[in-house]
């Protein structure tokens, strides 16, 4: 099997990428163990170590699987035959990997060269996207959006919440959604998604997602609960579209017969700031302009008691995504981060109504010199389930 | 809503149960962080912390979700807001909490308190389960032996195996089964379980599963491939049977056709290793009797080249589940651990065949006085799927 499945010249993009950082920074030499990084290095997933030097130089350090081939490759049973060599600095995953983790790994560098964060050297790389990466966000979305013009087709009168998204899961699933999303972070826990109807919309969560919900269980108290979907209620589904190993975060809203005015309007001016941050978002626009210029709109529409949740708000409307759910940059009130060309953002404005539901959309964009352009096709507007 | 979600007298037995142990290893104080415990020591999930000392005394302190209220509960929005008081040693999770997290949360306490490991105190606590656990797997059991009585009723003659596995999987999740399942450690990946047909069977695994597979995908390169089940293989079902906050481990394996003798051999042998270290798991007995017994009987049946593996064999055939799939203690070759009552341990001896697939069972059990007993109840023969 050979180790690198990646071409060549993209996987010196993205050594290149994050030496330039780890240069910028005055680290020596990283040392990355999470799936996540492995799999950006390399384009596959094994136990084990990749080593990368400021030099843009590989090392791939390998517990499992057998049989693996290629430059660079060294079998290992334990990091501690790992040899970095005389570096003068060094990082490690320190938002990732655990305490007992990093503490095992630092005694295989010198004593007394100072240990940097590698979490963050990569989720800087890893935010800007590469061409090839871009393809793989463009597969996903397509896949996703085919997925979500079939979720009305799905829906029968009388199902509760969770029949419905275990209908709409079975079709993500055979239209090869890998069900697992790799998240950031040690807490987020979901089951390919987030299906929310009527009053659920409203439970708090204890997550870091936009939105909460009950769940069927208090051991996972997130998405659907098990209710009848009823007329006058919404529906709003936030599946998970990771069908490689990159994905889109796509949300549309169902109606079961006639809601209110103002969850309308709402769903609308979620359309309408979409659109808008599309249009501002330029590289070298901030994360609080962007946020700030949504929160104009909410406001305009006099609707800020309901944007982000009504029990419990969030504080952000969009992030980052790629490989995890949750990549850099967030969209939130005070960062000033600069959107970048290449960058890939879901952005989520999302209104919570008590007694009907959530309403609102959620797409995936490029950060282009234009301005940001959707991954995701799907329709947009309020879609009606009822027959 | 309430917090406390366990009543009153099976939570201050978990205080106790974790207090005690402090004690022994001269802990004043720890602090928790981790869903899994505070899951555990609460009865739910809220993204905080639970602060608990070696008198059982235990204070939650909590960021979200708002609205909760009980004994001892502290709204915080940042951990520094945690004032643990002066205590002379404590413990956070240096196996599952970030080096990150565990630096900023040692800050709260004196600078010169030594700190210890909070995971194993908790991973010793969780491995003796209390009656109120036993019963919540005894449920999740019963679900999940339902489930895998239909399963022969899935599979349709043409399907691959991500096709039938993605029918069993909306079969689990109508039954209530939550999908996600806690997993201990950095990185384990999996959508809900393991179905392996055939040849894939035989793919080496970067995981720490009993079992590989290539996977739909490279990022996620475990389970079911999209290879078409043909006759003359078998298919092992390993879905995850997490139907409420704790779960039970279950395979069963399925044939197409006829398959050869030494396949139906091995399946057999697995079963008589189950109930063998079934009878033989009373308390005090050691992980690595059991260990060395099953590995008796597979050296007995001429079975060791297929063990556990073929081209990668996995290094234990059992191991303790609850809240984690992979919790204490794990049946390996040399520790020398002993069962204690109320261990709750999957047994899954497994053998791959190249080019006909994995056969074996697994089952969930109970450690008693008397030896375990298993808690699922699904037919163990090979069970044939051709119509």
């Amino acid at each position: 099997m050979k180790l690198l499945l990646l071409d060549t010249a993209e996987a010196r993009l993205r050594y290149r990428r994050v030496a330039s950082i780890m240069k910028r920074e005055g680290i020596d030499c990283m040392l990355l163990g999470s799936n996540t990084n492995i799999y950006y290095l390399t384009g596959r997933v094994f136990a084990g170590y990749v080593l990368i030097n400021s030099d843009a130089e590989v090392t791939c350090y390998v517990r499992r699987p057998v049989e693996m081939d290629g430059d660079n490759i060294v079998y290992i049973r334990k990091p501690e035959q790992i040899t970095p060599g005389d570096v003068r600095s060094y990082a490690l995953e320190l938002d990732s990997a655990t305490y007992s983790a990093v503490r095992r790994l630092r005694a295989i560098f010198p004593e007394n060269a100072p240990m940097a964060d590698a979490s963050s050297v990569m989720m800087e790389a890893r935010s800007v996207k590469t061409p090839v990466e871009i393809e793989e966000i463009r597969y996903s979305a397509a896949r996703h959006d085919r997925v979500y013009r079939m979720i009305p087709g799905l829906y029968t009168p009388g199902m509760t919440d969770i029949e419905f998204q275990v209908e709409i899961e079975r079709v993500m699933r055979l239209e090869g959604c890998l069900g697992y999303m790799r998240v950031n972070g040690e807490s987020m826990e979901i089951n390919m998604g987030n299906l929310l109807a009527g009053e659920n919309a409203d439970t708090p969560s204890p997550y870091d997602f936009t939105m909460g919900g009950e769940g069927t269980d208090p051991s996972m108290p997130v998405g659907a609960n098990g209710s009848v979907i009823h007329p006058g209620e919404t529906v709003m589904a936030d599946m998970n579209g990771n069908f490689n190993g990159y994905m889109t975060d796509m949300t549309r809203t169902f109606t079961l017969g006639d809601i209110p005015d103002n969850v309308i309007k709402a769903h609308q001016c979620s359309i309408d700031i979409c659109r808008e941050l599309a249009a501002m978002g330029k590289p070298g626009v901030t994360m609080q302009q962007l946020y700030g210029r949504a929160m104009e709109m909410v406001k305009e529409a006099g609707l800020t008691r309901h944007y982000m949740g009504y029990r419990q708000q969030a504080p952000f409307i969009g992030h980052g995504i790629g490989i995890q759910l949750n990549e850099m940059p967030v969209i939130t009130a005070r960062s000033v981060t600069p959107l970048a060309e290449g960058n890939v953002i879901a952005i989520e404005p999302k209104f919570v109504f008590p007694h009907v539901g959530a309403a609102g959309i959620e797409n995936t964009y490029l950060v282009t010199p234009g301005g940001m352009v959707s991954f995701n096709h799907a329709p947009e507007q309020l879609i009606s389930l009822t027959v």
